[in-house]
């Protein structure tokens, strides 16, 4: 928390330098013209490693400046095992990938059983969030922290995330304190926006989205694998801390809160690549790309 | 179109009976309360059936009203056979699905090698436009028109489609006129509306999404399958109409110029289902679900 303050504090400093670069006009050329400063690594211990039994392996950054308990817990039942070998129960089209334990009956260790909804937090001493003008259908105000698509409620002071492709939430029932991270889900589908405040989200996939984008939908209710469906499995969850160096893949994400990124907004408003006829000139939340990358 | 104006001047009759049914809350409920006439079946000149190899089925609506001349040549395209044994060449996650012709050698008998683009037409004369009233970022107006999510601009009187999951678009080069509906993708990712007026939309997948979404991801540029990864291959691709009556699937499409279409959108923008905890009173153009029933 001291370390993000500090950053906090050093971007609003007035005698920092001025970024001066000119960025070029389109997202390739954009991500090509950036500096080391412009990208971030995740801290390993807010980072998840989810593998396939198929050996695919997706990768998850964890959000506790939005939802800390939900984070602690999801970290607790990780290092436990409780994740390990678990199957994915449903892939809903357009919609949904959830894993869980089906029965409900995997011991949970020292993790909560329940725990009071994060659904929202207060926007009051958060961290740096890059506006995006370009308006939305859901919410007052939205744009990015920490490299989270968000939206923000200045009448109320509340901050959330928003549920775009490939962000993580937590399972819940009707109770609104009844998820505690041992059930997550992850968006597949067009942004289910009518799903913010009303769910914990935790995270968003960083890499390997594809593994669970193209995994065959249950053709039960709500997308649940039926009886004669195979469910994919879980090989195992670890936090990134808890893995060996070496297996570990060097991610870096590009910082939401500086030049490079206005940069990235730009490009995808406006759209300069030869092929465009018609540019909009409008970029939605849900469409601003989050990149990625991995050092060799 | 003789038809299609008859029924226009009768849905606006001031002598039409005044529908004075109450709509129930929830979206299961709504359609549940249907009754037959406010559910359509689409002309089976204007139906596709993609059948893929795996058995599996795509039914897909064109849109004669919004592209006449691409609808037109993707009829003789079909009826000549030109699909059958073509591969789905590119699976781009959070994107596009395309098939198409790799080699570009398959003759094309009777069809158009280039067409003019039809990324919009004039919204005098057009359907019934049923208006969103949510807002949309980036389109001045957004609605439904003939089960097509649609936007329209007041001030140039332009009427298009746009790019919601599961629509259906003319793959093209840099040239505007250079698509002709021999490569078609479908949208299966969040809706990439900068693609709105830049490419032409043909119609909607209404059955069997899910054949084209979990399609696995080619690994190459742009999501293009690469040599070592196998094409999933199209068996054939036909009109309705030239399909024997046996084999064809009786889907109907919920009308969207009706009150039943009014009730599914109160029903999403606003959520009574007891799970939800926070309404948004909110629904965005490609979150309004377009209702299609088989009837056995």
């Amino acid at each position: 928390m001291l370390s993000m303050l500090i950053a906090g504090l050093l971007s609003a400093s007035p005698d920092a330098p001025a970024d001066t670069r000119v960025w070029p006009a389109t997202l390739a050329e954009v991500i090509a013209a950036t500096s080391e400063g412009d990208w971030r690594r995740p801290d390993p211990q807010h980072l998840l490693y989810l593998d396939l039994a198929s050996g695919e392996r997706v990768v998850i950054e964890l959000a506790p400046q939005f939802a800390p308990e939900h984070v602690a817990n999801i970290q607790t039942l990780a290092r436990s095992g409780f994740y390990d070998e678990l199957p994915i129960v449903r892939s809903q089209d357009n919609y949904v990938v959830q894993w869980g334990d089906p029965d409900g009956k995997r011991d949970q260790g020292e993790a909560a059983a329940t725990l009071a909804a994060e659904f929202s937090r207060s926007s009051k001493d958060a961290p740096v969030f890059t506006q995006l003008t370009d308006g939305d259908v859901y919410a007052p105000e939205v744009g990015f922290v920490d490299g989270y698509p968000s939206a923000r409620d200045p009448a109320s002071n509340e901050l959330w995330l928003a549920h775009c492709y490939g962000m993580v939430g937590v399972g819940r029932d009707e109770a609104i304190d009844s998820g505690n991270g041992s059930e997550l889900y992850v968006i597949t589908g067009h942004a289910p926006r009518h799903l913010d405040r009303n769910v914990t989200l935790v995270g968003r996939v960083l890499q390997g989205m594809e593994a669970l984008s193209s995994l065959p939908r249950g053709s039960g209710a709500m997308g649940f694998y039926e009886d004669g469906q195979s469910r994919p499995l879980i090989r195992q969850l670890r936090l990134t801390a808890d893995v060996p160096e070496a297996e570990r893949i060097d991610l870096q994400v590009l910082r939401t809160d500086g030049d490079a990124f206005d940069a990235v907004i730009k490009a995808r408003r406006h759209r300069r690549e030869p092929w465009f006829h018609t540019p909009t000139g409008k970029v939605e939340l849900c469409n601003v790309p989050l990149p990625v990358r991995i050092v060799d």
